[in-house]
């Protein structure tokens, strides 16, 4: 089976690469580097192909019978640094990939993600409540750009038949995440390491959910391997308008918990607990509601927080050490 | 001063072109007449300069003091029957207008619209309020579409200083209204004057603000003509990440009285009003507050309804006459 990850040098499109080069398929990796790095992708050299491009402007060619959509600067410090290059990303990756899907008749698993439900006004998050989002805001670039993007795949589907399929990812961690990605796992751990104050925004009492990649990645592909019509019975069976899952772990954890957490699994850190003030627009609580996956999937996730943390804390820590990996 | 307006053909666009001539602009109206009529704007002839074209792949050559944009099609009936150009149009013409804009320093004003609201959660709607709708149903095209454009207007003022003023249009009638664009108020006058049943989706209860276009068109020509130092001011005093404004009129009527006063104002109909199921995704209740447009622009609207369709009604029987108008 040919299959195409945009976004496939990036920290989840490594681990889909692997996983899918272990399953046997021939597999073409597309990239701009903008986030993604050949680093992630080193270990898998002569086991894929990996091309550099961007989607917003084509896709490589050849015919796949999977496309695997990945590619976006996924955290606040990469996207707001270049936020129209992030809407172009969404909006215009998304119509390239839709149009070579609907021409060689591929099955896209489009990567959306629960920042389209914004600041959420129904806890835990589940695939029918329309979101919550600034339209203009410093973060609209991603959640707009995001939302958009499913509005085209639904429309796609709809209109042509198109068969793609889409996850809405909550907050996934691993190793090959950036070490400078602004994210909270990354930060924390990288902070630890470097015996850094661990900062805390807001009073730390706002909760995230954690999954680790390894289990996000088996979901896509149970995901993948299932029968377009049984996608198409399932949603309407829910009455959604599209087939949109939500991929992530319901456990909650504080992000004091969190930091606490990794202090401990990093005995030797000198770092201590510090708080700064919530930035703008900042969604105070992120849940995700798994039952339609665990009904369509029989899968849920199995990766601990503990476990997840200390093989990422392993990445870290040789990837601070400057050795190859 | 030179002045484009894309969807210059269209129902808005024809009622702006018409008063940019008054006030002594030089004006290029570019349309791919998917919605504009070459008629619309035939009374303009040699006074203005007619381009087809469609926004999302170009915009006229030449440097333009100012922009508004205003292409799009606005009536579900339209942008239902071309969801994927809808985004487009959205999306790439507004990123090619930003673009023209950056280059030439040009001053623009986008026509966004009160359906970025959506089924909205706060009642009269004001432009903080984030908007609650459906990335994936049947309008996102054209909702998603919108707010993706505010997006990138948003970004481009704040990472380029891009001059760029929104307003959020309410309802709005008047003349050169489509026969056949399904808006309530076309579909009542078409009904009324062919005799046909006036149909009411839902009970009728539900509530729609009517803004008569020649007060959108007044609210336009004061925004425009501030200096961009008062309009950065102005929003950022009301803590609004972008320059959003509402227009519209805040008078509330029931599709029910709506249905009423246009069979008063043609007391030769023998039309009757029946009911009909609500359509998916109807928002409910629509009704602009509209205190920053007062305060920022000295504005109001001016026109009362049974004015206003007074003049759409007298547009329309000609219309239904098959005269030149």
């Amino acid at each position: 089976m040919k299959v195409l990850v945009t976004g496939g040098a990036g920290f989840l499109g490594s681990h889909l690469c692997e996983r899918l080069v272990a399953d046997g398929c021939e597999v073409v990796a597309f990239d701009n580097f903008y986030t993604g790095r050949a680093e992630n992708v080193a270990h898998l050299e002569g086991k894929i192909d990996v091309v550099k491009g961007d989607v917003a402007e084509g896709l490589p060619e050849g015919k796949f019978d999977e496309i695997y959509s990945l590619a976006c600067p996924a955290s606040p410090v990469h996207y707001g640094a270049r936020p129209i290059e992030t809407m172009k990303t969404s909006v215009l990756g998304m119509l390239n990939i839709l149009e070579k899907a609907r021409r060689d008749g591929s099955r896209v698993l489009h990567a959306s993600t629960s920042e389209v439900y914004g600041d959420p006004l129904v806890h835990p998050q589940v695939e029918s409540d329309w979101g919550h989002v600034n339209p203009i805001g410093v973060r609209a670039c991603y959640d707009e750009g995001k939302r958009a993007a499913e509005t085209l795949a639904a429309d796609f589907r709809r209109l042509y038949g198109v068969d793609v399929r889409m996850v809405r990812i909550f907050n996934t961690y691993g190793p090959r995440m950036q070490p400078d990605d602004g994210r909270v796992i990354s930060n924390f751990i990288m902070q630890a390491l470097q015996n850094k104050d661990i900062t805390i925004y807001g009073d730390g009492s706002q909760t995230r959910s954690f999954q680790y990649a390894g289990d996000l990645i088996e979901a896509m592909r149970r995901y993948m391997a299932l029968p377009k019509k049984r996608i198409d019975e399932f949603f309407a069976a829910k009455g959604l308008d599209a087939p949109v899952l939500n991929t992530g772990n319901p456990g909650e954890f504080t992000i004091s918990e969190l930091a606490r957490e990794t202090l401990r699994q990093i005995p030797t850190s000198r770092s201590r607990i510090v708080q700064k003030p919530l930035p703008k627009d900042d969604p105070k609580r992120r849940k995700p509601d798994i039952s339609l996956a665990q009904e369509l999937l029989a899968w849920q996730p199995r990766v601990p927080l503990a476990e997840g943390l200390a093989k990422t804390i392993a990445y870290f820590t040789l990837l601070a050490s400057g050795k190859e990996i």
